[in-house]
């Protein structure tokens, strides 16, 4: 009895420091962005279903032979200055993954299924490169440029954790040959040939 | 003379920097939070009593023979982007502090006078307790359960500091049997036999 | 010919570059820890396989029907300072995982299979909870008590991701009842009745 | 053929990452500081122009004899949570720049020319100091009470660089009399004559 | 029985996150220190004591009427990587505390008794100064010029946290005038006359 | 005399805050790395000449018809912890600096001379340019593809910036035609031709 009445003089003495908890961060998404992220949805507002992504499925695939399912903090918004966001992909036999860069963001790759050739190339230009099997965890360290090939019999599945809640993916066909960079640019500065950025800027729908 | 003319010039020309500086962000309690806090007061809206808090005072006892005023951001605006906080705590002769952590943030105890058991449980398992007399600091690690027994012949009294603006509290027991989380699951995941489940559910005012 | 020339001349002038540059740093595992982590082990030293953990596999069932294989920093070095760390997760059949919590770690769950009811409670005394299966991610606060029941017919599987590359794991029973934590304390600070607390330190193998 | 399908395939696949990526937050100035900045202004109203500051030039010079053109994230919003600013310095023959401290700032000098002896105080009292000629990077280290003088036969220019998008600059006799703080307590703590603060105070246009 | 059994399973299967958790890192103060601080003590030699400050008493007046008893990570190992130290402060009547910055530290004075006028300037040239008795706290933004004088009728006592381990303490007068900087570029950078500045570095013990 | 007095007395009494202060880290180049950069050298063995960088002069001319002369922290070891580091760069007419990136480095480039056309690609597909005369600042984000080409009459020269006292510097055709990357890799993840591949890595001394 005593220890009721304790109770709510107890809450009652605590109850500043509930109020000014801050557990979590929920993005509100419609809120003005930082660059540590969204603003907090009220706590109010936030239900269970914010801190659940139920979607991460093996995605369609594209003539790359590859899927990819992100799960950012855009569709995701219990993710909010977390730092992690998720991908589950799916590379068909004889698929690639084109040599790409994440700026700001180390790669972790889980493999769950094939044979699949990951590497990526540091700065003292030294290529590190495995062939990961189901059970595997490879690490590519952050903004390096990185690569993957599917060398099995089968498809290669894999989950990718990403260490930026809103990760950038730069892949390097379409930053070169994908926009209006002039030609002149991209062969002064990549020492390719003018006709090899031709046939490439057709492919990849640019122009200039 | 001209050093006077000198002052318009010089102010002029470091005019901007001092509009530019940033040497604090006081808490506009009513804007929009993100993970780091609240957006910044305008300075010409800030005044000394941002930096002041006036009533860090013992506060009521509760049945638990013990009382804590917090000084938190949201009541102490200066606070904001600073990661600190502050309490101060009082039990009374026989009481003591329920078992309990705060995410996220590492407490310091400094003793003010009685004799206080402080105590923490290590995730290797290993107890770190030690009772407390004025003049003495404890530091209590981030995220670990901790308590406290008032065993002194009169009352304890403590000024507590928070690595966070915003400290959560989360107490063992309310946590466990003063909501509506399922009786089978907590006698599941603690052990704990269903009377004494029962019985502190009733206590704590907790359904389920 | 010039531009073979112009390799040396560009290489040396950017040596220094390469030299200096941070890209990673491995974990030096018998180097002195610092609050930020291991020492870099020398780029020199460093190998494909210090990027690669091999055994992500199912481990060992124990006596609650769950197996929990981790990949932390000090199994997996090309962690180091990357602030992630996972475990391979299943339950069986009827399994749960207790109450615990992770001081400085917010944990993501990835389902893989199989029924699993995750919670956790937030330091406002709010139960979030929700049966996870095959492509649901859920996101656990830092630091907050949380636990998971297997509801399924049969068992269920998941990955765990942490915000740690070290990350701790208080587990509520074992910290209370697996020590030599006084007996009195414990039911002074948690309200258990004393039957309880020997019950549960004989079962935990405590003392006190 | 196939290859132009693919691309729409995987952009599509991809469309949600580049949405999602965080490049960068260039500064709304118009939006509401947070303690790490403004928020982002939408990537669709960014333009090149928001990552040139196109003024760096020398400023007029004071009475001082030394002009300073600031680009700070108040100018040149790319800044933005980037924690970088920039000055441009010019110093003429005979001219000083007086005692000040930058509070959270580290700052960088890089001599473009002439002969500037710039120094730096240290907490345990050591005096480091530089005659510093095109050429010469400088360091002073953040919060530290430091000058420069002019010792050559012409002017002295420099590009500093600060770890802050928004650093303060206080200038020590712009602090102690460039407002109305009691001269008494001006006194008090800092030991100087009555006669000598009353004189600063009339130049510096104090009141108290 | 078979929960026995459980409980080797259970614990063999957790070691590893044992032994991997990073709870705190006290510091082993013989060993080297980095810019967050130094390296971790091996938990092994980790005793309750390293988590206790027992001297934190009131120490001897100096001729300045006041006492300072710190406690810092030199002194307080577990104080470091938490950014956090302590110091003990006693003003005899009609004391005073000199002018004086803390480089990247914020302090906040907790008042303990007596009536202590404290204050700061920003770099916007404002003074923010209020007169503190028993229950008010006060922050001084990190880098600040600040000060305080005992304005009671008795002494003035308080408590004050710093958010570094390790605050440095800049002395205006000290720096200026007790160390060997030239008395030459003293005047020209503080305006200060040659007579004024002799005076105080006799005083201060200084030459140049 | 008394105040000479209270100076020893004084001194005594903060002696431990300057022992403690921790006003700068300046790199110990012999010892261990971690994730934060090396181990301070002792404040004892610190000399001015620490903090002075001397040779930021234009360096040799290479093949492209441009020089980098790199001040990073391991030729500067006052760069240590403070996030940044320095390049002098000089473009002869009609040189460029070829494709790169810089991963986890902001490059910020101050013209001081010359007609510079500096460039980056966003992971958004966007490219954005700028022609770059002296006065001119210019921002690229990290970890995004960029590129310079000289378009004016004359040498270019600039000032670049790095946040990263350790910035990596990963050239694209140095990382796909320089090492022993396989050619059907580089093939398969570029679209590049076999033919176009063999050539480039002739050029730059690449095998596979």
């Amino acid at each position: 009895m005593t220890l009721i009445f304790f109770l709510f003089a107890f809450l009652f003495s605590t109850t500043i420091s509930h109020v000014s908890a801050r557990d979590f961060c929920v993005a509100d998404l419609k809120g003005r962005e930082t660059s540590v992220g969204y603003p907090c949805k009220s706590p109010n507002n936030v239900t269970v279903d914010d801190f659940v992504f139920s979607n991460f499925k093996v995605g369609t695939l594209n003539q790359f032979n590859f899927s990819f399912t992100p799960a950012f903090v855009d569709h995701f918004p219990a993710l909010n200055g977390v730092g992690l966001s998720f991908g589950r992909v799916e590379v068909k036999k004889g698929g690639a993954v084109p040599m790409h860069t994440h700026a700001d963001a180390t790669e972790v790759i889980i493999s769950t299924g094939g044979k699949y050739t990951a590497g990526f190339i540091t700065s003292d230009n030294r290529v590190y490169t495995k062939t990961l099997t189901e059970g595997n965890i490879f690490v590519i360290p952050k903004g390096l440029l990185h690569f993957g090939v599917n060398v099995g019999k089968g498809k290669a599945s894999g989950i990718v954790v990403f260490t930026s809640e809103k990760p950038s993916v730069q892949i390097l066909d379409i930053a070169l040959f994908g926009n209006n960079l002039d030609s002149g640019i991209v062969g002064k500065t990549t020492f390719l040939d003018v006709a090899q950025i031709k046939k490439l800027k057709a492919l990849f729908k640019g122009s200039g």
